[in-house]
C-alpha cells in the first residue's frame, strides 16, 4: 500500500499503537487528535515524555517509580515503618494507593515467579526485601499479590524465606468483591468466601 | 489524596488520558508501560511526537494533514485529477484509503454543517472546494460524507454549491454492510437497500 500520510506520522502511529489499550486503529485516531490539537496536547505530551524520559528512576530500595530515589513512598515520614505491603508489581502499588488501604510501606517484587516464563528467585527484588526485613522494624509482611498461579507461588516462596525472621507474613482474604453476584462467581472463590465468612 | 507519585509522571497520565481511546485507568497502564519500555518505547515516541510537533502541516490545497505542502496525496502523479473525492474529516480520507476505492485527489472539509453545533458553512473547508472544481479539469465530485443527519445536510449543502459548475456530484451507496446480517439493521438501511437493489 503506498502511504497515507508522511513517514513522521506513520512513526508516530506506529509508537502509539504499542501503547497497551490502544490498537492500530485507535492509535490512528490519537494521532490524528494530537496533531489536531497541537498546541494543548501535542507540545505538552512531548514535553511531558521528555521530562519522563530524563526523570523518571526506579526506587532503590522499595523498586516504584518515581522522578526521585527514595520515592515519594520512602521518603514520607508519616507512613508507618512496621507494616510492609509487598506487590507484584508498580500498578499494584498504585491500585492499593487509590483505595487508600494500607499506611505501610511499599516493597515491589517486580513479577512473579514463573517456571513457564523461566522468571525465578534471582529475577525478583527479593534479596532487598530480605534485607529490609532482617534490618528490623517491620512487624507484618502483608503479600499483596495477585490470585493466580503465579502469584500465590511467589506468596509461598516470600513466606518460606520470611519463615526465619519470626515476621508476621499475611495475605489478603479472598472472597465476594463488593457488588458481586454469586451466580457469577467461581468455585473456588465461593468457597474461599464461605470458609472465611465473619460474624455480623 | 496524596501524590503516589512524581508531578512528572501524573502530568503524563493526565495527558495520555486525554487521547481518544484511552481513559484514566489505561492512561496508567500506558504510562506505566512507557516508564519501563524507557528504551524501546518511551525514548523514541517522544523523539517522534517533536518530530510530528514540528512538522506536520495542514495541506494547503486538500486539507490533509502531512510534513510536506502539497501533501502525498496532492503530490502523487498517478493520482487521476478528474475525481475529487469529498470527505469530512482526515481519519475518513484515511479510511477509504486503507480500503484503495479510489484513485481520485481528496478534499478534507474539516467537519460537517451543524446547526447544533453552530457549525456554518464559513467554518468548513468549503471556499477551496468550490475553487477547485472552478478551476476545472474535475469531472465528478465524489461526496464521501457521514451517512448521518449531519452529513447528509452538509451533502445536500455542497451539492447545491456545486449545481452551476456543471460537475457531476455522486455520493456513496447505502445499503447492507458485507458481513452485516438483515435481522440487525435499522429500517432505514434496509429501505435504501431494497430500493436501490442491483441486478444479478
Amino acid at each position: 500500500m503506498p502511504s497515507i500520510t508522511g513517514p513522521e506520522i506513520e512513526r508516530l502511529i506506529q509508537l502509539l499503537a504499542r501503547l497497551p489499550g490502544l490498537g492500530p486503529r485507535s492509535a490512528r485516531r490519537a494521532a490524528l487528535h494530537l496533531i489536531k490539537k497541537r498546541e494543548q496536547l501535542l507540545a505538552p505530551l512531548a514535553d511531558a515524555i521528555r521530562v519522563a524520559n530524563e526523570k523518571v528512576v526506579v526506587c532503590s530500595t522499595c523498586g516504584n517509580v518515581d522522578t526521585s530515589d527514595p520515592c515519594v513512598m520512602c521518603r514520607d515520614p508519616r507512613r508507618d515503618d512496621k507494616v510492609l505491603v509487598v506487590v507484584e508489581d508498580v500498578s499494584d502499588l498504585w491500585a492499593l494507593e487509590r483505595a487508600q488501604v494500607s499506611n505501610g510501606r511499599y516493597h515491589v517484587l517486580g513479577g512473579t515467579l514463573s517456571a513457564l516464563d523461566g522468571v525465578g528467585p534471582k529475577d525478583l527484588n527479593l534479596d532487598k526485601l530480605l534485607a529490609r526485613v532482617t534490618e528490623g522494624g517491620v512487624e507484618e509482611v502483608i503479600l499483596a499479590l495477585n490470585a493466580t498461579v503465579d502469584g500465590q507461588t511467589t506468596a509461598h516462596y516470600v513466606t518460606d524465606m520470611l519463615s526465619h525472621t519470626g515476621v508476621k507474613v499475611t495475605r489478603l482474604a479472598h472472597g465476594v468483591p463488593v457488588g458481586g453476584e454469586l451466580d457469577y462467581l467461581d468455585e473456588g472463590t465461593l468457597a474461599a468466601a464461605f470458609r472465611q465468612r465473619t460474624t455480623l
